[in-house]
């Protein structure tokens, strides 16, 4: 902040509002659970600073009062406004960063998104998540191992995509289950399945979230990514994404920060006609990448 | 926060979620209007530092999710839960005061409330607000002058209050407009109603922000108060209430942190049978008291 448009802000005036803060704070000061007395109270603080900061006029405190307003009209079972405002400012991806530290060689977590589901089918290794989704076939293949590089036989391996229109099966009216499967690691950890080559999309952007970034001249589109979670007994819960590499949105900057550089995948375009690694007959162009999953041991264990 | 229970967190770590900080950030660099930028860069700060600071789990992230959904669903165009979040967080309070900043002896800001309603008639000097709304009678009287002291004749006076079953005219299903109303100050600055006596009463409690207020052992009631909007031509608006002295939830902590001590005014309690300032007959017992309004110049003249 350019501290030369810093309103000076007397002494008393200061003391008016530290001791409104200190006020808030102590109303919290008998709530049974200290977890939850520790978030209100630190939520006050930073509150209450942000808005001491700006110096947040009454016209902009209403015009945030509508914002919020108008997300929870927006809401509803299929639709999630608020999670893309956290996706949007970042802090979906900093609460990831906070409860799955970096640990050793483990691959790297990101945002989970709204577009999972449960009881997604099961495929053997080599099948097929597409379900009838439409886009370029592409083989992915890897290993999942523990940080010291031991096979993980029997990790569960769930993976989920948006198709070539950047839809996922959820977002289309009929109830079909598109996109979407869950497989299990080989006796040596290795996996491989038939999916989609990942295309970029946007975030529903028709909504206040959507307004927003217009205004400040952020584009709602995402880098193309195929989602995995990950998990095996033992091991902490892996959920990240594969990005694209090549992908103009991943410089751009993707609208919920979920890119990490380790993430980051050849994804290796085949001419027609090139041999697929199962055999399978392909007419047209496909894709192939490797994606190698390290886990963590759960937190007791590290 | 007890330094001991802060858990350890390593300088890489440290550096992953701060880049994290600062790439969000720059996403807003590029915004057209330099308050906008200037707002969404403070609040991304002030939001990944509560998280950081508390570790934010992705437990508590959820419930943050959920609340915001639920405070979202219950908002209509007669209940506002986010203007009350904001209350019972003190920021609606904090923002009345970096706005209406203290300026000599003028009479000090509180906060609107929800329920000032446009357009309430017009009365006379020592005409009734009641309009038909239950209570103790109360002779309201004082003056409206500037911060030399000087008269403010024309002062409009917008006044408006709970009964005494602790609602306002607008939350009962019938359009009877009761418990508001504006007159103006005389010649000589001075200006009386007579209105009810204020009692304390609940904020909304049965959505979301009153199950918080639950979980975190703090009361809904909000202490006694009569709203009072003054506005003069080269003065600032005065948005304010007085406070029945003796109240005993401005002891034990009014829920939207609107008291301030020189706004508490004392009621007096009066015998029935004594006369009335108007010669009005009452039968039962009647209260009086006096609140002397100064008004600041509006800012540009200050």
């Amino acid at each position: 902040m350019n501290t030369s448009s810093v309103p000076l802000i007397s002494p008393d005036q200061q003391a008016i509002e530290q001791e409104l803060v200190e006020t808030v704070v102590a109303s919290f000061e008998k709530t049974p659970d200290p977890r939850l007395k520790q978030l209100m109270q630190a939520l006050t603080k930073h509150l209450h600073n942000f808005a001491r900061e700006v110096r947040l006029t009454e016209e902009e405190w209403n015009t945030g009062i509508e914002f919020l307003t108008a997300a929870g009209h927006i809401t509803d079972d299929k639709r999630q406004e608020f999670i893309l405002l956290s996706d949007v400012f970042g802090l979906s991806m900093q609460t990831i960063a906070i409860n799955n530290q970096a640990h050793k060689n483990a691959t790297e977590a990101t945002v989970f998104g709204p577009f999972f589901v449960q009881n997604a089918p099961e495929i053997p290794i080599g099948g097929d998540i597409a379900g009838g989704a439409n886009g370029q076939p592409c083989w992915v293949e890897g290993t999942v191992t523990d940080t010291e590089g031991r096979p993980l036989p029997g990790a569960r391996i769930e993976v989920w995509e948006a198709d070539e229109d950047g839809f996922y099966d959820v977002q289309y009216s009929n109830e079909r289950v598109a996109g979407r499967a869950h497989l299990f690691s080989d006796e040596n950890g290795n996996y491989a399945f038939w999916a989609l080559t990942p295309t970029p999309y946007p975030i529903p952007h028709d909504g206040p979230v959507g307004k927003m970034l217009e205004a400040v001249g952020r584009s709602p589109m995402r880098a193309s990514h195929l989602h995995f979670m990950v998990t095996a007994a033992e091991h902490r819960t892996l959920v990240t994404h594969i990005f694209v590499e090549g992908d103009p949105y991943i410089k751009a900057g993707d609208s919920v920060f979920g890119v990490k550089s380790s993430l980051i995948k050849r994804f290796v375009q085949q001419l027609p006609g090139t041999p697929t690694p199962d055999g399978r007959e392909l007419t047209g162009t496909w894709a192939r990448t490797r994606f190698d999953i390290v886990l963590a041991p759960t937190p007791d264990l590290m």
